[in-house]
């Protein structure tokens, strides 16, 4: 078993980096207060004896050496950076269950036939920069380098200058390691495992994702003085999208979301008609027909809305994947390992992204969630339990050995 | 008659502070643009053989001397804020048309009886700091200077604060002026003078304004792993708000308007529904009982349709005035002048709300209108001819002067 105590206050030093202000954090990706995160992390892994790598987008590589020169290597890990009001265990938990795991073979002074490295991610959040889970979408080939560098934020700062500005960026080619396997430890963010009483998600599939970053174009002009009948106001054509994701996630139903979590109106002002508004629609399911089917739906009657209301509609893809099924055998490990540890356990289907979901493409790969209190996650009250959390990476610690051997 | 050309130079020379991206301008109150366009605006009075005085709020007052030494003056002006993409002529006009006044009466050498005195008055626009018209409504007796300087803008910084940074804050007590009457030339922001191939509009009477900021409160979540039956999404109570705030204006047709222009969504992140949204609420029309029963109808309604979506719902009122109606005297005074200059006229009602509107309720006051490209105003694309300027110039001169008495 892992040392429960050592990493709970591992969770909790890590949170004092880029604290929030209710409780929860804002490291967001390559700001300087990520760069301190990954800093903590450095230590903490060199500390422990491992050797750092660092690929050309600031993925991060922990790794501790196996006894067979010629087997690929053993990832886990998850992400560091958080959302702008996020939690302290969403993704981190991964990435310091990882490093539990290497800190109790220490510890227990085992050797693994494989090695073992611990990835912390860039990016995985999306909220600085779209889309969710870039970098290791890059190493998984879904996007290029030189696509992700060309990312700009809501300042319109690239994402490669900024990487580059916060010192984490590395040499070595992105996608140049091959994997025995991945494994993913993250809290559920949802709240199935808590209403049914289980420690552990045995993650199965996941659901796919749509981000449509749309753009409704009217005409600014004064509040005051512009007659009804002469105004185009994009802040109705927001409001009419808004409903119409609302109504497209309901009716597909169950297992189906829809909503506008981001959205930019120009100029913003009190006395001034919106003449122009970004927002980013994001639904999901984790059936690849219901989910093409609901982009469909929205492409059809989004523009209708608009063009009734005298707005311009225009819209683009700016996130997706596809609903992932995880590789049989590292499941059945995680299955294995809660097992005879005596976890209660489900499978369960993610309702987020997640950076195992692009690896999964590449190398055999599979997750292990555990509870979150009242289903809460990217918000800062964002919880989970001692308990939960040595629990989870118990397993992982299991399924990683087994799937390392000693 | 006026320098037409003169005049158009020096709106121009204005328009070159704080240039906005598409032809117009921000140069929002107390902002270091603002300051700039004071420090020209000054200048240009004193080459003009004006003293410039300056109250607590940083309203400025260019005076020509008159010859009776116990004659009050007559105050002309307007504002030279503006918008964050707005316009050159709005408010400009005003100031300037004054200042043109007197470059005329110089040129002339003409003395009035009553000093002629031109007024910038800050922060008109309201879009950094609500309510709009603040100086002139704290100058009016309407609010206290302390509470002027204590609204803050989405910065969080403080009025009052502001004022002293960019150096334009006098010793003069706000309202220690008694004047003789107001003059406030302004362009019509609105499409009834050209549509009815007008050169001047003699305002009779303004429309009546409320801004209701608006807070919806849902809960922060995962966009992905929160099921649809426990979110509380506070985007669509804005969505179902927005839609309430037109159909009201809708059936209070003719002469009726509402709209939001300002909205922030917290924490406005691609992945978390919106757990906050504030915005505020522009409602206006000229009589005050249609108003205050669209008003009543709102807080009816807006708290319902919230509630029933799970989300909570509150308002607070800030900004407002009852429809003016301006002083005969005045008014009848600018109606001679465009009739005395054999410019086509006609009687308007102001859709915008105007510093003239708070000092009509303490001096004899009225406006004189030309028209605008299109109605657009709020918009950099605002646009007026030449002559326009000059008609409406000409006539505020012949409605002044004859009011000051040579
Ligand atoms: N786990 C997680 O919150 N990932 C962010 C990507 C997403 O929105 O699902
Ligand atoms: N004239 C003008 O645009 N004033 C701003 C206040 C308002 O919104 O009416």
């Amino acid at each position: 078993r892992i040392n429960g105590e050592r990493l709970w206050d591992s969770l909790m030093d890590m949170a004092q980096v880029g604290p929030g202000i209710a409780g929860g954090n804002n490291r967001q990706t390559l700001t300087d207060e990520d760069a301190q995160g990954r800093s903590l992390f450095a230590q903490w892994c060199i500390a422990a004896g491992c050797t750092m790598g660092l690929d050309e987008i600031g993925n991060m590589f922990a790794r501790r050496e196996g006894t067979d020169p010629d087997a690929l290597p053993v990832y886990v890990g998850s992400h560091l950076d958080t959302q702008p009001t996020g939690g302290k265990y969403d993704g981190v938990l991964g990435v310091l269950g990882g490093l539990e795991i290497i800190r109790t073979l220490n510890d227990l002074d085992i050797k693994t036939k494989h090695p073992i490295v611990v990835t912390n991610w860039t990016n995985e959040e999306g909220t600085r920069y779209a889309p969710a889970m870039l970098a290791s979408g890059v190493f998984a080939g879904k996007h290029t380098l030189d696509w992700a560098n060309d990312r700009v934020d809501a300042d319109g700062k690239r994402f490669g200058d900024e990487l580059e500005r916060i010192g984490w960026k590395g040499e070595e080619k992105v996608g140049d390691r091959k994997m025995h396997a991945f494994f993913e430890l993250h809290i559920e963010q949802g709240p199935i495992l808590e209403a049914e009483g289980k420690d552990i998600g045995v993650v199965t599939h996941g659901q796919g994702l749509r981000w449509i970053e749309c753009t409704v174009t009217g005409k600014e002009s004064h509040t005051g003085s512009t007659p009804m009948h002469m105004r185009k106001n994009a802040g109705r054509g927001l409001a009419l999208v808004t409903e119409l994701v609302h109504e497209i996630a309901m009716k597909n139903q169950p297992n189906a979301v829809g909503a506008i979590g981001h959205i930019d109106v120009y100029p913003n002002s009190r006395n001034i008609i919106p003449g122009k508004v970004v927002f980013t629609v994001d639904m999901r399911t984790h059936l690849l027909d219901k989910l093409n089917g609901m982009v469909a739906e929205f492409n059809e009657r989004a523009p209708k809305l608009c063009e009734d209301i005298g707005v311009e509609f225009s819209c683009e893809i700016v996130g997706q994947f596809d609903p992932p099924a995880f590789d049989q055998g590292c499941v059945t490990a995680v299955r294995n390992a809660a097992e005879r540890l005596g976890y209660s356990h489900m499978d369960i289907v993610s309702g987020a992204g997640h950076d195992a979901c692009w690896i999964n493409d590449i190398y055999p790969t599979a997750m292990v969630m555990c509870p979150c209190v009242d289903g809460l996650s990217h918000n800062e009250a964002e919880e989970i339990s001692p308990e939960w959390a040595a629990a989870g990476t118990d397993v992982l610690f299991h399924a990683v050995v087994e799937t390392a051997e000693i």
